[in-house]
């Protein structure tokens, strides 16, 4: 089991490795090769949002995010994101990091979590977040341009806390 | 009908009356009493973004914007937010609007729209986007804290261009 703790500047290089080679894969995040380090690194653990490295043998092999989903009005929906490193895949640390979140979300008081943005071809992630009680509430067509798969849905996901 | 023109940033004290106007309202956006001047012209106005306001006898009485809904890979979907005032209401100022704004998205080469956060509740948007041709592909349960009502649903709308 990983263990998850709070990210801290020292493991920006880590977490934009991770986004990058997530990003250079193509199928799980909007962003493409003109994200640059600022924008990702500012999206992930900028103001309002919590970043959070799961480590394994003392190496950073995922990292997630939690922050208000909304503004004011909105804000008792919290937003999360993952990325795990190929390190990491298939060893459980998407599943401890989403249970991380989960509870980290509950414990800072919001009563729901969203996902705005999960690709409908991204199975290991759709089959993960349903096990951890998400259900899909939207489905937004052809709103991902998948690299082998051309325009493909992307579903938004919901539970509450 | 009124004049829909780009927004200059002579018109930025004018669109911040405006949003807050409809944030004191409280039953349209996010955005609640703590939200500043600055936060809302970056969001309406910011990097990549295009804002517009449409004018009556000279005078500024909606604002909309124009931007990609996602980064890279989901850039092809835009997003547009929309803010009328007392004194354009009734007199399809809304209208004018969104049909300035579907024109603009589609001859900036956007091939979908949309909407990710239409309060339930707010029965005149969502009649007014139903028809121009949007449809409600998601709800976010409970996800919008009205001040009258509660918490009540929220929609995502959208539409090919």
């Amino acid at each position: 089991m990983p263990t998850i703790r709070p990210a801290t500047p020292t493991d920006y290089d880590a977490i934009w490795g991770l986004a990058r080679e997530a990003i250079a894969a193509g199928d799980v995040f909007a962003w493409d090769d003109t994200a640059t380090r600022d924008e990702v690194l500012r999206w992930w653990g900028g103001p309002g949002a919590t970043a959070f490295v799961a480590e394994t043998d003392g190496r950073v092999v995922g990292s997630s995010y939690l922050k208000p989903n909304q503004a004011g009005r909105g804000s008792h929906v919290a937003n999360a994101g993952f990325v795990v490193g190929a390190a990491g895949r298939g060893r459980g640390v998407g599943r401890a990091m989403g249970e991380h979140v989960l509870t980290a979300a509950a414990a800072a008081g919001y009563r729901a979590m969203q996902f705005n943005y999960v690709v409908s071809t991204n199975a290991p992630a759709v089959a993960l977040w349903t096990s951890l009680g998400f259900r899909v509430v939207g489905t937004l067509p052809a709103a991902f341009r998948h690299p082998a798969l051309g325009f493909v849905d992307v579903f938004v996901m919901f539970r509450e806390l």
